[in-house]
């Protein structure tokens, strides 16, 4: 994600398109900004949060309501706290230049924020690591060396990873397309495996540690991430695997006291049913397809922060989402 | 699967081109009935039993050496004990018309079979029952009404059954393309879900009861089947869901005491990182592709069969694979 500054506009790696593809977006409306993450041309938490702020810039240098402005891009996808959070930063500020010199603030705090995580997550992993991973956390997902997909990279560059399994991340793939293309580039030993195969592998003794991202953290730890952290966690708890929440503080709502609040997007049916204009399954067959479950904080063993590393029971009641309040985590800044 | 008596052929409904189309093999020789099993044109525990019964007979039709046809159709798929099961059935028979009728017999005994062990589940069966199911079990995977589908069915039609789940079962894709299918011809209502959304419906309640197949059951229960089974298993534990397995007796392999020692079949990466040509990953990302998995008889609460349901602790180190030795079971027959 690029802002080109002479060009007024955004440029997007458009994600949907890769592997096979790299083709780069120039975002030049706030409009366009909604499209791109509602169709997950953008996706990944923080990204999602960035395109939206980057999207207000747009309207403001176009002169467009912004109250309208905030209302489309908020509505955009319904699961990801960081994009109300981007969004809310934003509140009060009308001139363009203001609204996109705090979007670039964003920007430059999530690369940050990524480094603080992989610096925290890397320092815990033991020697010669089997970390296994789904979804895409990466550089694509996020600003900067990704949330746990970047504790991948710090730790492979300290030399404490031996191999990464990284699921496929059925239905859209984000682990086969872009967490596999994000280790290629960096030359990191993994295999993909089908979603289904990851408690096996931790039958077999062959997973020393699982490390996913997150959407949105309640105050007690219950994490939303893509659909499919859930079942690795009851499998990861059940071998007395550590299961890993890499995020930046801006994921946490503290105004969620559990996950039970949620709000679970489902998407489109045909996700599941079709692949690229081929049908996988008989015409008309029904599907369901919630996008992201809830993992209870119960059976995390870490949440990894830009603070460190924050174990249960969580209590992340009184922090505040954008970097305030770090004394409420009980551990030093 | 249909004996051409006439034609000395097999025809096979060939399952990789479901749904998109319905095509049939006409299988002549027993060359081309160990390709149709090892490329999985016939798939399914007994279906491919089966499918090596008959390739028996047109190499005892076309007067080859049945030593080598036996260890051709033996070592086609590694893990399902029925191909062995079958080929042992027909041991010590050398003209063609005696190895035909035994084959015969064995394709009559799995429809019994089928429907016995149908009847059995189904009684078990809590009205409104929201089942969740893996692969394919049904009818194209066997001889008659399925095992796991079969039980399905037969409690769809005795009322008991509102919903069912149908994990699409990567990386082939047998539930999305077979279940689904045969789910939509029996208009049983159904939902395809990604294999790891499960565990979220279960923690949401919406599950009453898992039901899968299998591939081998060793005598403490231990069984193997299709990649994703273990996982499910471990997710009912946690959540106090009925998890049974539903398979015939010929699958119960008495001499594995457990089922450490079961050779766990690995298919091709392509599998995981292709479909129908299409790339899923980046060209040459590396892939691990288990077909099956292991799930411990602890996990396990009732193995139906056609002598009836079994439950925990499984001992079936006495049972005899062809329908021998029933008392050994502790079930009357």
């Amino acid at each position: 994600m690029e802002w080109q500054a002479d060009g007024r506009c955004l440029r997007l790696l458009d994600q949907r398109l890769l592997p096979a593809e790299e083709r780069w977006i120039e975002v030049r409306s706030r409009a366009h900004a909604a499209e791109a993450i509602r169709s997950m041309a953008v996706r990944g938490a923080p990204a999602i949060g960035m395109a939206a702020a980057y999207g207000m810039a747009l309207a403001a240098f176009s002169g467009e309501d912004l109250g309208e402005a905030d209302a489309e891009l908020r509505g955009a996808r319904p699961t990801a706290v960081n994009l109300a959070a981007a969004l809310d930063r934003l509140r009060g500020l009308t001139a363009p230049e203001d609204i996109l010199a705090e979007a670039q603030t964003i920007e430059a705090d999530e690369r940050a924020m990524n480094l603080a995580i992989a610096e925290a997550g890397a320092t815990l992993l033991p020697a010669g690591a089997h970390v296994l991973t789904i979804c895409n956390t990466g550089a694509i997902a996020t600003a900067g060396v990704g949330t746990a997909l970047g504790i991948i990279r710090a730790g492979w560059s300290k030399g404490l990873i031996r191999h990464v399994w990284a699921c496929e991340t059925r239905p859209r793939l984000q682990g086969a397309r872009l967490t596999a293309w994000e280790l290629m580039q960096e030359e990191i030993p993994f295999s993909l495996i089908a979603d289904s195969a990851a408690a096996f592998l931790m039958a077999q003794g062959r997973v020393s540690v699982v490390i996913a991202g997150a959407d949105r953290i309640a105050a007690n730890g219950d994490s939303a991430n893509k659909i499919g952290t859930y079942m690795l966690a009851v499998a990861a708890h059940r071998h007395g695997i550590p299961f890993w929440i890499a995020a930046p503080r801006s994921t946490i709502d503290p105004a969620s006291p559990t996950g039970e609040g949620f709000v679970i997007e489902e998407r489109a049916p045909e996700e599941i049913t079709q692949f690229e204009g081929c049908l996988l399954a008989p015409p008309g067959a029904p599907a369901y397809n919630p996008a992201f479950d809830v993992t209870p904080g119960s059976l995390i063993s870490a949440i990894i922060t830009e603070s460190g590393a924050h174990t249960g029971p969580y209590e992340f009641g009184g922090i505040a989402p954008s970097g305030q309040g770090k004394s409420a985590l009980g551990i030093p800044g």
